[in-house]
Order: C-alpha cells, then sequence, then structure tokens
C-alpha cells in the first residue's frame, strides 16, 4: 500500500469532512447592533467552504427586554424573566447552545441558567478567559451600569481597574443612536489608554457596543472584544467533536 | 402663546416619538454571512435613539436548506418544503412580516407564499423597484443558479442582460468560503463594467453575495444592492402606521 494513501492529509477545507455542529441560539437585540456584529464574528469564525459547514444560528434580537438599569435602580422591572423565557423559547426551537452578546444582561444571567443549564456560555467566563492569556497583574475594564454595579469581572483572578462610568455611558447612548463616527472612536480610544495609564495591563472591551468603535489596533496592550470571545467560546460549544 | 412654542417641531430622534413596529422573520442561512449583512442593514436602517426603538427581529439561519441549484438540476430534493416550515415556524414564533435573503431561493417563493401571503417580501420585487427608480431601458443583473434559470427578473418591465454565470459562479464560492479579498472584488468589478458594455443601465447585485465584494462605487452605473433593497422594503412593511 502507498505511503501516500496510508498518510495523506486532507489538505483544502473542501477536501475535510466537516464537523458537525449543535444549533446556537441567540439571546439578542441588546442592543440591536452588538447582536448583528455578533453574528458577523459567529459567521466568519467558521471554517466553511459552503454554505452547508455552518451550524444552524436561531436569533431572537428583542430590543424589548426590560431595562438593565434601570432594573437595578429600582426604576423598572428585572429582565430576568424576559431572558429566561427568551431561552427556553429558543431551546424549544432546538437551539443547543445559547449566548448572549451584552454584558450588563449578565446580570441576570442566573435566571438564563435556571433554564438552560450548562448550555448557556458566559460572555464574563468567556472574556476573562481571553484576557488571562496574557497573564495580566490587573485587567481594565470599558463598561457600564449593571456590569460594573454587579462587578461581574470581578470574580476573575486579578484586580480589575474600571473606565469612569461617567466617561463611557454617553458614548454607549451615541453608539447605540447609531453614531459610530470619528468624535467617538476618538473618545473611547482616550478612555482605554487612560486605563493603561492606571495600571491595566490587558483592556476588556466590557460592553457590547464598546468594539463597534474600538479595536486592538488602537490599544497600546492586548486587548479583549468581548463578542469576539463569546463568539469564539459560542463556536468551541457548539461544534461537535 | 409664543410662537416657539406653537411651531415647535421636534429636532433630535430622542425627542419623535418612534413609531411601532411589526416583529420581521428572517428566512436565512444561504449563506449565512449575506443573512449577517441582512441583519446588519436592517439594524442600520432603523432611525433609533435607543435599543427599544428598533423592531423585534427572529432569525432561523438554516445552513441545511436543500441546495437550490442542485434541486433544479434533477440533482437534490426541493428547497420549498423546508422554506415553508422555516416561515411557519418564524410566524409561530410571532412574526409578522418576512424576509428571505436569497435571490436564488424565490425559485421557490411560491412555498413560502403559500404559508405567508401577504407578510412575505420578495426580494425580487424589492429590488426591481429600486431599479426602475433610474428609469433604465436594460438592467444588468449578477446572478446564478435558479435566479437565472427560472429568469425572476424577468418578469421586470425592462429587458435584462445577464452576466455569464461561469463568470459569476467561482466568485460566489469563493465567497462563501469566506474570501473577500482584492481578487474576487476585481473579478466582480470587471463583471459589473462588462454589464455595462453589453448595454445595462443600472446592475443588480442579484445574489446577497455579490453585495459582500461589490459596491455602488465601483459601478459605473446605479447600482441595486438586492441586500439592502430588501431590507428596505422589509422595514417599511414592518413599520406600523
Amino acid at each position: 500500500m502507498p505511503m501516500r494513501a496510508t498518510c495523506a492529509t486532507p489538505r483544502s477545507t473542501a477536501e475535510r469532512p466537516m464537523a458537525g455542529w449543535r444549533t446556537i441560539g441567540v439571546i439578542g437585540g441588546m442592543g440591536p447592533a452588538a447582536t448583528a456584529d455578533f453574528l458577523r464574528l459567529l459567521v466568519a469564525g467558521v471554517p466553511a467552504a459552503r454554505d452547508s459547514d455552518h451550524p444552524r444560528i436561531l436569533i431572537d434580537s428583542n430590543p424589548q427586554v426590560p431595562d438593565r438599569n434601570a432594573a437595578l435602580a429600582g426604576r423598572g422591572p428585572s429582565p430576568g424573566p424576559v431572558l429566561a423565557e427568551m431561552a427556553q423559547r429558543l431551546m424549544a426551537q432546538g437551539a443547543q447552545v445559547l449566548a448572549m452578546p451584552c454584558n450588563a444582561a449578565h446580570g441576570w444571567a442566573g435566571a438564563v441558567r435556571a433554564v438552560a443549564d450548562d448550555a448557556f456560555i458566559d460572555i464574563v467566563d468567556a472574556a476573562l478567559a481571553a484576557a488571562m492569556v496574557h497573564r495580566p497583574a490587573r485587567v481594565g475594564v470599558i463598561a457600564i451600569g449593571a456590569t460594573l454595579d454587579l462587578n461581574l469581572y470581578g470574580r476573575g483572578a486579578v484586580p480589575v481597574v474600571a473606565a469612569d462610568p461617567a466617561r463611557v455611558q454617553p458614548l454607549i447612548d451615541r453608539i447605540k443612536a447609531g453614531d459610530t463616527g470619528a468624535e467617538v472612536v476618538g473618545a473611547m480610544n482616550q478612555i482605554a489608554a487612560d486605563l493603561v495609564v492606571d495600571g491595566a495591563d490587558v483592556v476588556i472591551a466590557a460592553c457590547t457596543e464598546v468594539p463597534l468603535v474600538l479595536s486592538a489596533g488602537a490599544v497600546p496592550v492586548p486587548f479583549v472584544d468581548t463578542t469576539a470571545a463569546l463568539a469564539a467560546a459560542t463556536l468551541a460549544a457548539a461544534r461537535l467533536a
């Protein structure tokens, strides 16, 4: 038997039999542009030669989820029940791996995990794991509202230094209103640079609107895009061995 | 009473009460990157000041829909029943307006319309309407497979000149495999330019992978991005008066 047949290794994606996938469910709409960014990253993250190499993805982009920050301030209902209901509906439709591309909503991750258990891929876990690769002494976090108030990133192994939410919030509001122009980009770059001055040796964009205007090239230390970290973790969990 | 109060007109989006929306359902995954592009365009097309100004969007990105071209060639099952089932499931989940960002799949639009009726927004209708604004004598169509074989764009009011599918198909295959590099862009630009030489005075990207590498700036006559035309028509249908 010729060696070539014995040790043949597929060279192109087209030749390689693709792994199967579990169906992915996305608890989305917080905000809608971040969900669109997440879908783009999920699709780009699949080594595919053709449509059928991709996983099935079910998305519920629901911008009517009760406001996370208002809930925390006691000015509105908890988003927990709505998030749990969205998770349940996605699973009833066949979703086997669930992701929620919004950091602040993870203040209510417990409500989702109560119905989804291990099927739920946590954005904070995914982002902290991506950050720890760089062995930081201190992680810098750009976030707002519930993400900071509930100290979601505080559960990591290293101290957190957070950007001033009073500087971040107005930029998030502008991004949510569709403004990703040079002024917003410049201001966000400055916030990242100031975090490094304050001692951060990794910067985490801990709000899924942030990477819509901030990218690795603009940050002088390793940068963790939480949307991208969640997409990678979701694909890893969805891939069948 | 001061004039100012009488003629006050809201100046910012934030001041304007937003119209409500019907829930949008997306029959997607053909291909996955085109569906991600469609979601991006839907979100960008909403004049929103905050998350809650957006419509709810339910997406089924199903890359396992039977191959449209294989079906037409008698080499595989019809995608019709699967597309109808996807439509039905989306409507059962609350979708009131349905869109399918894939031109070739519209060869089986009848199967979707049979269950969705007027809720279904047809990409060919949307694209032809966008093309007719420019009062063309002849529309140029960049398409493959079922879109050409079933002459989907032939139902318009003006003659169609089609790019050679033997030139288009290999580029679509590369885009579906994630290659949107300079070589693919250059080749697609040349196809558009040649259509104009052949008499087209509007060029229609009649495959939702095409606008991933071809944009208005590269086409010497008015350009219709069918994904964008469908997004605009879908938002128009979803907006409550």
